[in-house]
């Protein structure tokens, strides 16, 4: 499949040359308002935040000269046509999660996660040190985007529902919120998948437009107010074991930045990463203490059920194997992921499975 | 005990405002060139790395309003000199792991690693959202610093032997180099303990002034050459799960900046925490592999052994909490851990379990 093909789904596809008016000598120098969109609610718990805080840090670290003014979703365009938007030049920037654009281009699903994908440490391996950074440069310029992962959630739970799920036969006819290839699996299981923004999820569950949904993770979900409408809530889940979120700029106005600018936009991502993902994990423990002490009841999938998932996840991110660049990154990905979790596992899973059981002990 | 007493371990104690010279007005425009000091020999595998990220990307992100100049362990002041350099205003900036400056102060193995302690993620996790930074900013302004988390090796490994370690009586006579608390640990096992520099440690080794060492992880231990001289390699360890890596100011030079170049700084510390762990992650799995062909057999501890890590541990991280300091950072850190590790469990470990046994079971 010719990778420019993907462009024909989008409505704006090809237009980033629009762009053109916001060339660099205009801006060089002085002061530069440049407008964020986002695929996220205003005061959305943790992922709000991160856009938040790359539009305060790149204003801050660049004394003003690029200042970002943030637009949540729906107060300029919704929250799925940003992507679009920034690659017309309708926008300067969005910060979202790529699984919500694999209309656009199916390896965006990297750049997100895939099912069964990697964790937040495991993917920084591959982003910064293994290849990942480049292949997502590719995948970018087709649409005339600069891209950085800006932000991660961390390993998202399983999600909330209105029965326990005890084999994969639950999921058949199951109105079920899931963006991305984790939606595609619960689709081949019989469930009826919905593509909500977060910021209507709740209004659809409370309705029973819904049966169920996952969101993020305790700290957000509480946030959101799951557990005021169900009880039943599973912590683990397959579908997206550590998002990245990204900031992507329309390409030329992304080159029409000085270099210093243009370090200081790439440093502020990668803080954003660690700052985001450490906000989600520092914050889970308390929130599932406190869904718990509500009468919220954790659950985790049996085994049967993961397998389920396991045999239809991996199905679901070969199935666009055909494609040379979604290949390229596949065939990057696994391998990265592969030498990553072995490592891990012998290291840290070593370390934690030994300092747990010896203090627990004492 | 005092938080001031530690100043008389110090030989430069006190004299922070020797650096008085550097005051803001006359740097505030234009460039200047600040000196970066180190506790790694030039060239040392992703340590020193972490330093020339920090020291590259502040010049970059700032124009060079900004000019960092590195310079190693030994080309201005020796590896363990970098803290009090720094403190006196003798140089302007330190990248370095701070168990090396207990001595200064205990505290400060809780900004690098407590033995038992904190995984990159939760030290993470504790930094930036459950009171890390705010009290490593305690510690540091009793020595005149403006100190960032600016990098991380990632968990370590327990070391290169001339012979294998089968219960913990094998440590009594052991001339081992560990430096911090954790080299604590092993003196109580009966070992003869010795703290030398990242560049002093093959020719120690070598010549058998030293019978074992542990340095960082195969990566970095390959670089360094130790296989040339031992063959008996454990990689889980039980002193390093995640030792952070400082950078830290003097505090009149960083508050001499501009809040758009603190505000730069902070963010490419925050870069180099992610960039740095992660490239010590991607790159062991691949080391590691290399020196198992090379001959190098790969060990772990027994559960004995263990034991005797953690009994010893604890003693030693509790033997410091008569300092009200102290305390308070002990208390802080080990409820942050509790919280973060449950939830880790939870999610991550109970997502990757599964992603294992499924994907393995394809």
């Amino acid at each position: 499949m010719d990778r420019r093909s993907f462009l024909k789904n989008s409505a704006l596809g090809g237009s980033a040359a629009a762009a053109t008016a916001l060339a660099a000598p205009a801006y060089a120098q002085g002061k530069r308002t440049l407008t964020l969109v986002t695929t996220w609610g205003r005061g959305l718990a943790g992922v709000h935040d991160a856009a938040q805080y790359c539009a305060d840090n790149i204003t801050a670290a660049t004394d003003g000269q690029l200042t970002v003014d943030l637009k949540a979703g729906g107060e300029l365009v919704g929250a799925f046509e940003v992507f679009d938007a920034v690659s017309a030049g309708q926008a300067d920037i969005y910060h979202g999660v790529d699984y919500y654009f694999l209309g656009q281009h199916p390896a965006l699903a990297f750049f997100s996660n895939i099912p069964f994908g990697m964790t937040f440490q495991e993917f920084s391996n591959w982003y910064y040190h293994d290849g990942g950074r480049e292949l997502q440069d590719q995948v970018s310029e087709i649409f005339g985007l600069k891209t950085f992962a800006a932000g991660n959630t961390g390993p998202q739970s399983g999600g909330w529902f209105n029965k326990e799920i005890n084999s994969p036969a639950d999921f058949e006819g199951l109105k079920f919120r899931m963006p991305g290839q984790g939606g595609e699996v619960l689709g081949r299981l019989g469930a009826s998948v919905q593509n909500l923004p977060g910021s209507e999820v709740y209004q659809a569950l409370a309705s029973g437009a819904i049966d169920g949904t996952e969101w993020i993770g305790p700290w957000a979900d509480e946030k959101a107010g799951f557990q005021e409408i169900t009880k039943t809530y599973y912590t683990a889940g397959f579908h997206e074991s550590g998002p990245n979120l990204s900031l992507a700029f329309n390409r030329e106005v992304f080159d029409s930045f000085t270099p210093s600018q243009q370090a200081a936009v790439e440093n502020v991502c990668a803080a954003a990463n660690i700052w985001n993902m450490s906000q989600f994990m520092a914050n889970n423990s308390a929130a599932l203490e406190r869904l718990q002490s509500g009468g919220v009841k954790v659950m985790e999938f049996p085994d049967e059920v993961w397998d389920a998932f396991g045999t239809n996840s991996v199905e679901v991110v070969r199935q666009h194997l055909d494609d040379p660049l979604y290949k390229e990154i596949y065939d990057s990905y696994m391998t990265s992921m592969k030498k990553s979790a072995a490592w891990i596992s012998r290291s840290q899973g070593a370390y934690t499975a030994q300092r747990n059981r010896v203090l627990e002990a004492m």
